[in-house]
């Protein structure tokens, strides 16, 4: 056992698994939402996040490797939380026309984590002098801003089809 | 028991729960986090975001009395895993130079949440027509976006301190 302190390449590889945990988990829960949206415009933007995700798993993996270190998860608490939330929403608004609306929000939830955390090893990668890494975090960055924005974009849309009473 | 399906204002009103049950979560780790921080401009950044913090409580209260319900929490499995997350970093770090960093992390990812939750509450109330709601959700988030960009501002600081090996 090693008795020097963690240092900031310790705190960056243990959130790079954290993260890395966290996409797996993303990949396995978008096809779910996807499944339980009523908009068909939802649903593509589930799917074609679920796309994306597949590419931010290559990008991690491909930071691990510049760190030296294999690709290996760790579970993520606060990714299991917010997931678990959402499937709070699918059960208990199954029938709701507010459904789309919470699926839209539990998404939402989903890509600031992903935000904060992105944002946060590439802050890291930059003091380390990992610039390779650096430009792969903030492509993934770039693509979770994004997602974050069109879903607020759509959330317009299906808050407003939420309001319409249901038959 | 109503057979009516759930509306928009219920999940509005779930939502408020959750977010007030978290509020009253971060004011108890807020604390906890600028007595673990080493960095005095850190410790001073928690302290303030306790103060605010206890206002958004209070604007909470204010929203739920404009919906016509008591102020109550309901378990917010998503802050309790970013939490606990949190709390692991403190453990795990204690002895590294690189805690701050990590205690920075771990407060944007509790904003990150909370910047998500009350985008989406504001956008709610303003389909729901809640004017008067609707600013204050705004004013909190304002207040948490104000937080966050700090919090990578003071990040850069605590990044660069982290990397000069401890003695």
């Amino acid at each position: 056992m090693a008795t020097e302190p963690k240092a900031l390449e310790d705190l960056f590889h243990d959130t790079l698994k954290d993260v890395y945990y966290a996409e797996k988990q993303i990949l396995k829960t978008l096809p779910k939402m996807a499944k339980a949206a009523k908009s068909p415009e939802l649903k593509k933007a589930f799917d074609t996040h679920r796309e994306e995700t597949e590419g931010h798993v290559e990008r991690l993996a491909e930071v691990f490797e510049i760190i030296g270190k294999a690709p290996r998860g760790k579970t993520c608490d606060a990714i299991l939380g917010i997931i678990e939330e959402g499937k709070a929403v699918i059960e208990e608004y199954s029938d709701s026309p507010a459904l789309d609306a919470g699926l839209a929000a539990s998404a939402q939830a989903v890509e600031h984590y992903e935000i904060s955390r992105y944002g946060t090893l590439k802050a890291w990668a930059d003091q380390l002098g990992l610039k390779d890494a650096s430009k792969l975090l903030a492509e993934t960055l770039a693509e979770e801003e994004r997602t974050d924005k069109s879903l607020s974009a759509l959330g317009k849309t299906v808050n407003a089809a939420a309001t319409k009473k249901a038959a």
